[in-house]
């Protein structure tokens, strides 16, 4: 039997009231960090410009609402705009098991096809958590060969989550459910290249709005190889090439601990990419410690992961989207204000002297011997010089984010807050948190939904300057 | 500077005036041969169920026609929905240095953002000589590896013609082209584990929608990475590798000669799988010297190249579409009939016990010694074994139907006319061939495909019985 079947299987025999009350709530923090994240970015020029692509010759009507404005569009192009939105800052929920973001590739699509079909909040979570398994069972069995070569598994693997969550929708049986999977083979793309520039959020956006098209294409009898995954020219020989991945890990451990749970997603406490958190984390401490200022230092090391460093070693960033991608602009902003902040990527932030200053001094590195572990590229060390010949330094192996390594719990409802305040009216932020908190009790997705469109700050709020969508 | 960028001087700099007449009178052979393969496979129920996907949620209006029906659409859904349709019976026009099918991904999204944009028919022959350029000097860079490997070329390369292509449309000046084909870089897919499926020729759609897509993102300002063909974790690096490509040919030779006049396209005799052609018109060709038929027959082995054996190496099919791929059910066809048609893909045809007994005599086995030249890959042989004891034999090189080895110029009439019969009404067959053989003469692209829309046999044309679209 195919794996696309197996998983498959395994796909449709969850149901709601197996589900842990953990992963329930882990689910729901996951839907908080994601809204809040697309609520910021609904200013940004890069999903509006994908919203007007998407309607190039003609608007549809539909149900489904674009996040952070009053607008709504049909499912598919809601999905594909919800999650180039909620990946445009960088400052969405990750996870180890994917190497990349779980929710911004599975969550636009969850909603958007949920507000389609009237489905309850349960349904939603449902798809949710099984589509965040089904991703990162995938994940397990290409990693992380298939993130060091350059694919980007937000949008590569991301993309087997939301199809798993829109079968999960559709009430799919194992057969369509496997098809749609294979389908998502071809679909598959994204590399990491276009990391610092609009089309690494889009990648988000593609990936979720494939899903559902896999889905939907599946749903009516459209066919695709059974063994699109393990053929000798299927997903693992062709993304990764033979000897690069086990096929049997993507069958291994279904649920066993739930991926939502272990190793669960990471929450951001900063805007920008994930590698660069460590050094910052290290940044912050050292300069709370010895209570550093920039005009003492006159040498920053750098020292990340290989793996990190190779997509994040940026001297001098040319956009703000590049610089969410620069070690060096992020330690020197950490060194400056003791925190990384969206006004840091607005405008001409990146062009200001004294980062400018800053960045001339820094030197990056990788770790002289790469931490073993398949999954410990989240290590960061800085080591600074001052004026007056210290050399002060300071590491850190995990930054604040995960279920294991947890923020703490009033971090997510003051991110939820700082973030919605760009696009919703300040009276309606606790209950649209409140909503989002207590999805479980809305008998129709569109309960949350609708209110998210009813609280934006008003009828332009959500569209960037510079590009006009009627 | 990037190659994204030198591709795209390369791009602005073409004129419709600069081209030769011959690449004019090639290119709307093309036109032709990709509209009648779309004609015959209106009926078809992938296209269908892709048309049917593509409106959940709300049906919009639009200016693009659906081909083989009387129904328009938005551009980019157009162009999906048109790129499965010509694809669908794998009888569209193949290229040897696009190691695929050019104009399945390159027309639909031409045509269609040509009606929507009211672009002339040199416009349109422009945007479709300069697509089938850039197409194939990005194929240049990256095959055999890239074929061999199993990704399908034309999706993963057929994509970058269809962005030049549309870049073209737009007037896109060589930044914002550059900006296209990066962010191409990020949409490019498509495994040949789904070949013998209906994803296969979704493949096309997909690609030449993403390269609609990709234009009209750049046009407003979306970003992407400068280098992303070359970049360490850019197109190249990531889908064949280091070592198996050579980025100095996606800007050699640029016109010089024309692609689409030297290889230029092969125009398919037979309604399946390229591969299979040359083991068809040997045992075609054995048929008639030896009057054979198949009661006679004992044991046929058929000897192709093993990169087209890769794909078409099914010995049992299991699908009308499964068929097209398996060279084995073409040679018993073609020793059956003495030809290879649509009847042959239709229904259960593929069950039939005459041909299901001939199955079972027929081996399949490589060259023995691979031909040495990249593009020799075309060569068939079989060898029949006679009750009587005799062994006979018969080889091809080239199947006939390349500019090289053209077919004679009734062929491509004729084909048209059987096709077109399938969904246009027999008064308007005639007008419709004329039209698209003098397509330069149309002052706005609708013109044409008005006709088309017009001529189809009644508003229930081109609709899969199985399949309802509203």
């Amino acid at each position: 039997m195919g794996i696309a079947l197996e998983l498959s299987k395994r796909i449709t025999s969850m149901t709601y009231d197996d589900l842990p009350v953990e992963a329930v709530k882990w689910a729901k923090i996951s839907f908080v960090d994601t809204i809040a994240c697309a609520l910021a970015a609904a200013g940004e020029d890069g999903p509006r410009i994908a919203e007007k692509a998407l309607s190039f010759g003609g608007k549809s009507g539909g149900n489904c609402v674009i996040w952070g404005t009053d607008r709504r569009t049909v499912p598919l192009d809601a999905a594909t705009i919800n999650g180039t939105t909620a990946h445009a800052l960088d400052y969405d929920d990750c996870s180890n098991s994917l190497a990349g973001h779980p929710s911004a590739a599975l969550l636009p699509a969850s909603i958007a096809l949920g507000e389609e079909l009237r489905a309850s909040g349960r349904d939603v979570i449902l798809a949710y958590v099984t589509g965040f398994e089904a991703q990162s069972k995938v994940a397990h069995a290409v990693h992380l060969h298939h993130y060091e070569k350059g694919w980007h598994p937000t949008s590569t693997i991301g993309i087997f989550g939301a199809t798993a969550a829109c079968a999960k929708l559709f009430k799919l049986d194992a057969e369509h459910t496997a098809t749609a999977l294979a389908i998502a083979c071809s679909l598959s793309s994204g590399i990491k290249a276009n990391f610092g520039t609009m089309t690494k959020p889009l990648h988000a956006g593609e990936c979720t709005r494939n899903g559902m098209y896999a889905a939907l294409l599946a749903k009516d009898g459209f066919t695709a190889c059974p063994e699109a995954f393990e053929h000798k020219q299927g997903f693992f020989e062709v993304f990764n090439g033979a000897g690069n991945y086990n096929a049997a890990n993507t069958l291994a451990s279904w649920c066993d601990p739930y991926e939502v749970l272990a190793p669960g997603v990471g929450l951001k406490q900063y805007p920008c990419c994930g590698s660069t958190h460590s050094a910052i984390d290290a940044m912050i401490s050292l300069r709370e410690k010895h209570n550093l200022r920039p005009k003492e230092v006159v040498k920053i090391e750098s020292v990340t992961h290989d793996r990190a460093l190779a997509h994040t070693d940026r001297p001098f960033p040319r956009s703000t989207l590049d610089a969410k991608f620069s070690v060096q602009y992020c330690v020197a902003r950490a060194l400056m204000h003791g925190d990384v902040t969206f006004e840091h990527f607005e405008g001409t932030a990146y062009t200001d002297p004294e980062v400018q200053k800053l960045l001339r001094i820094i030197e990056t590195r990788p770790h002289a011997h790469r931490p073993k572990g398949m999954y410990e590229h989240f290590q960061g060390e800085v080591i600074v010089t001052t004026k007056d010949g210290r050399k002060l330094s300071a590491r850190v192996d995990q930054p604040l984010r995960g279920p294991k390594n947890a923020a703490p719990p009033d971090r997510l409802e003051s991110k939820f807050r700082d973030c919605a305040a760009k696009a919703i009216v300040p009276g309606a932020i606790q209950k649209l948190y409140d909503a989002l908190q207590s999805v479980e009790n809305a008998k129709d997705i569109r309960e949350v939904t609708n209110l998210l469109a009813e609280s934006v700050k008003s009828p332009q709020a959500g569209k960037a300057k510079s590009i006009a969508v009627a």
